[in-house]
C-alpha cells in the first residue's frame, strides 16, 4: 500500500455509474414496466440522453443561473423536454413520478456490494454523490448499499465537481482530507478531490455508457490507488502492510 | 394497527437514551480505559454531570446566545468544566480526546438491533439525533446500528426540539410529516415533533438516567404508538393488517 493511503480512514464513493450502473438498470426496469403497461419505447435511447443532459442541467444551478434544485427535480425536467420525442406524451402524472424515480431504483454493478462490504470492515464508507439524499437513501435499501453515511452534495447545496463538495464531506466527518479518498470511475471527479487534498482510488467501467462509450476507459492522472473494480480496490486497500 | 400509521414509510430514532445506553456505555468504557490507564474517577457521576450539562449547553446554542457549534464541541466544553471538580486535570491533551469521544463509542439498549432490523425490512430507518454526523456514524459502526440514513440536527445547524429539526428531517426525506414516524423515550421530543405532523412512537428506558429515573418513565401524551421497547415497536408495527 502507497504511504499516502496509510492515513485514510473514510472511502467516499461516486455512485452513478461508479457502484451503480445506471443504463443497464433504467433500460431493465423501464422495458418491464413499459411492458407490463403496454407502452413501448426506445429505453436506452432514453437512458442515454436523459443522462446527456445530467451536466447541463447541475451546471445551471453550479453557475448561480438558477437557484438551488435537487437532482429529482432536474430530472423530471430533463424527462419533460424528453417525453414528447420518445412519444411518451400521454404518460399521466402518476406515471411520469414513477419512471422519473428510477433513477432510485439503480442496481449495483456485480462487483460492488461485496467489495463494499469487505472495505466496510477498516474503513467508514460512504456514499458522495450528486444524487440528492432520498434517492440515495432509496437505491441503497433497493440495491443494497452497505453505507455507513449517505452523503449528499445536497446536503451543501453544491454539485461536484464543486470544491466545496468534497471540502464539506470531509468537515463533516470530523477528518482531514487526506483521511479521506474520493472513489471513483470519472477522472474528473477524481482532479476535482485531489485538488481539495483528498486521496483518490479509480476503477474503470468500460460500459457505463454502453457499447462504444469513449470516455474514462483508464485512470488519466496519477491517482492513489488504480484497481480493476471494487473488489480489486478491496483487496488492494485490505492487504496487510 | 391505528390508521394513523398506515402511511409512514420512514421511522427516524432519538439515539441518545433511546437506542443507545449513554450512562452504561460511559461507565463501561472509562472504568476499562482508566483500569488499563491507571486513572481512578466516579465515572458514573462524571457521565451523570456530563449529561446535565447537555440541555443548557444546546440551549446556548438554540436562542442565537452563542453560534452553531456541533454536539462533539459542546461536549468537550462540558467536560473541562468537569475535569477538575473530578480530578481529572492531570489528563493530556491526547486523553482528553479519547474521553470525549466516548460519545461515538455506546453500545445499544439489547433490544434495538434486533427490532431495527425487522423495521428496516418495511420502513426506511434513520437516527434524528442532536449528536453530529461523524458522532453518529462512527457510534452506527462501534454499536452496529443498521441505518439507512444518518440524519442529525447537524445537517440543519439546530438542536432538537425546534420545530426545523423534525420539518427538515421529512424534507430531505422527500416524505411528508405524516409519512414519518419520530421514535424515542422521551416525552419531549415526540410531542415536539408531533406538533409538525409527524406520527409518534413511544418506549420507556427506565435505566437511561439510571436507579431512581423520574422522567419518561410512561407516555404522558397521545402518541401513535406505545411499546415496550424497539423489538415491540417492531411486532406492533409489522403486524399485517
Amino acid at each position: 500500500m502507497k504511504a499516502s493511503v496509510k492515513n485514510v480512514r473514510a472511502l467516499v464513493f461516486d455512485t452513478f455509474g461508479s457502484v451503480v450502473d445506471w443504463r443497464g438498470s433504467i433500460i431493465r426496469d423501464l422495458s418491464a414496466w413499459g411492458k407490463d403497461n403496454h407502452i413501448q419505447a426506445d429505453w436506452a435511447g432514453l437512458a442515454d440522453q436523459w443522462r446527456g443532459l445530467y451536466q447541463p442541467q447541475m451546471q445551471k444551478v453550479r453557475t448561480g443561473e438558477r437557484s438551488w434544485v435537487n437532482l429529482d427535480v432536474l430530472h423530471r425536467e430533463s424527462l419533460e423536454i424528453l417525453i414528447p420525442q420518445f412519444g411518451l406524451s400521454n404518460l399521466t402524472e402518476a406515471q411520469r413520478h414513477h419512471v422519473n424515480l428510477v433513477w432510485h431504483r439503480l442496481d449495483a454493478w456485480p462487483d460492488a456490494i461485496s467489495g463494499m462490504t469487505r472495505l466496510k470492515s477498516k474503513y467508514i464508507i460512504g456514499s458522495l454523490s450528486n444524487g440528492n439524499v432520498s434517492l440515495l437513501t432509496e437505491m441503497a435499501k433497493h440495491a443494497g448499499l452497505p453505507w455507513d453515511v449517505i452523503l449528499s452534495t445536497e446536503w451543501f447545496r453544491c454539485y461536484k465537481p464543486q470544491p466545496q463538495a468534497y471540502a464539506n464531506a470531509c468537515e463533516i466527518l470530523g477528518l482531514k482530507p487526506q483521511e479521506v479518498m474520493m472513489c471513483a470511475a470519472h477522472n474528473d471527479d477524481l482532479v476535482a478531490a485531489a485538488n481539495v487534498g483528498l486521496r483518490t482510488a479509480f476503477w474503470p467501467r468500460p460500459l457505463e455508457y454502453g457499447p462504444g462509450q469513449h470516455k474514462d476507459l483508464r485512470a488519466e492522472h496519477e491517482f492513489d490507488v488504480v484497481a480493476k473494480d471494487i473488489r480489486d480496490l478491496a483487496d488492494q486497500l485490505l492487504i496487510q502492510p
